[in-house]
């Protein structure tokens, strides 16, 4: 499994994911599961990944291959007008890659299937974020759901629907965001460190500040071993049930 | 979906169910899925349930069937001399009915299934908690995982893994359980209000409080509405993340 969470603020973007793979519980790597790309002043794009590993990374390379080779037919990531034509050819990379590998071959036990956040901006439009579905259709995030997980979603999601506010800083979202990592990785083996993280502040159409947050970060330790007592001191702020004596 | 916890504290067994069953989004019902048996003095069990609704039915029929049929042959869950044969009955009652199911009849499209936790004492004995498989086996509740869940547990564990403690109060379990089920409701709509819930206080030998939590109860209007601002404040107790100016 996976966990990834893309979170529009007002002010910019911040996307998180894990870095765990894991075939079985035998059989467990690091991933980099975050994949940017950028044109300096003109363009930012913010892609995660959950599902089978094998078709994320083709559609990966199958996209940076376009960035490349200018003069192949198909329209490249780096020159699509606006981030609807990113989303859609995304979305269509990826529905072709699972279709490929569901078509010919071997039988697997396990999906090909794969989704992604997409997130960015690109010159003359605003910042947008979406959900991408293997079946190659896709969501946008707007201001009745300001973000997207994909994953192992549920652990994290009570305090991300309690506590996200679009006008937090970037500072307090990752705070938010480690809590919400942190609950789905105390929960499930199938979620682990080290964590990714990358900023896109509105209209700079650069990216921001990018970071690895490691199992022994010093931050990450705080939140963790605070997060269990505040929790406790938070239950304690309620009142008891009343049993009527 | 459902959602049960059963809890093992110091004090006794807390047990918490929700109500709602579906078939879909547009066949909903509200069911009692908290099921007990009581003989004063001398023993009681508490038994919840996940899953086929029309199972864990005819599970409950079978079993009290045989509380009154005495001529029958099967063991009777009012005579069995321990919660490891209450337990044992139970389980294979239950294999019993989906095994039926099964074999015979139309094919279903969604599963026979269903999930059980089991609850209680038996004069002799310690009170014990068990959780019961579908497939007629069972595990235990001990020290290190002093409680269980069925159903949609996944929103509501990190809270339940962070704040239980054996030494608490029914009246403060009851507080955390709320706020564990309120996590759910608010994620997932397979889950709703209102709750039951029993306690059972060690060597008492007859049933606890018993007790229906509706909507509009204010004791969970506060915990519901409180616990957001909880959290937050919660939250703005940590550092935030430190970009490094």
């Amino acid at each position: 499994m996976t966990y990834c969470v893309g979170m529009m603020l007002d002010r910019g973007l911040v996307m998180m994911s894990d870095t765990r793979t894991n075939a079985g519980v035998d059989n467990v790597s690091t991933f980099n599961k975050m994949h940017s790309w950028e044109v300096p002043g003109e363009r930012v794009l913010i892609m995660m990944s959950a599902g089978n590993l094998a078709t994320t990374q083709a559609v990966v390379s199958i996209l940076e291959e376009r960035t490349k080779a200018h003069e192949e037919r198909m329209p490249s990531l780096l020159e699509v007008p606006s981030m609807f034509q990113a989303a859609r050819l995304i979305a269509e990379t990826l529905r072709d890659v699972i279709g490929q590998h569901e078509r010919a071959g071997e039988e697997a036990e396990s999906s090909f299937g794969a989704t992604l956040i997409l997130g960015g901006q690109i010159d003359g439009g605003p910042p947008r974020l979406f959900l991408i579905y293997p079946e190659g259709n896709f969501i946008e995030a707007g201001a009745d759901s300001p973000f997207f997980q994909i994953g192992e979603t549920k652990y994290g999601r009570p305090i991300l629907v309690r506590a996200y506010d679009p006008e937090m800083s970037f500072e307090a979202a990752l705070k938010l965001l480690c809590v919400s990592f942190d609950s789905t990785v105390k929960a499930n083996l199938s979620v682990g460190l080290p964590f990714d993280f990358q900023l896109y502040e509105i209209d700079r159409l650069t990216l921001g500040h990018r970071s690895r947050i490691h199992a022994d970060d010093p931050y990450y330790q705080t939140i963790s071993s605070g997060w269990g007592e505040a929790l406790k001191q938070a239950l304690d702020v309620l009142p008891d049930f009343d049993l009527g004596g």
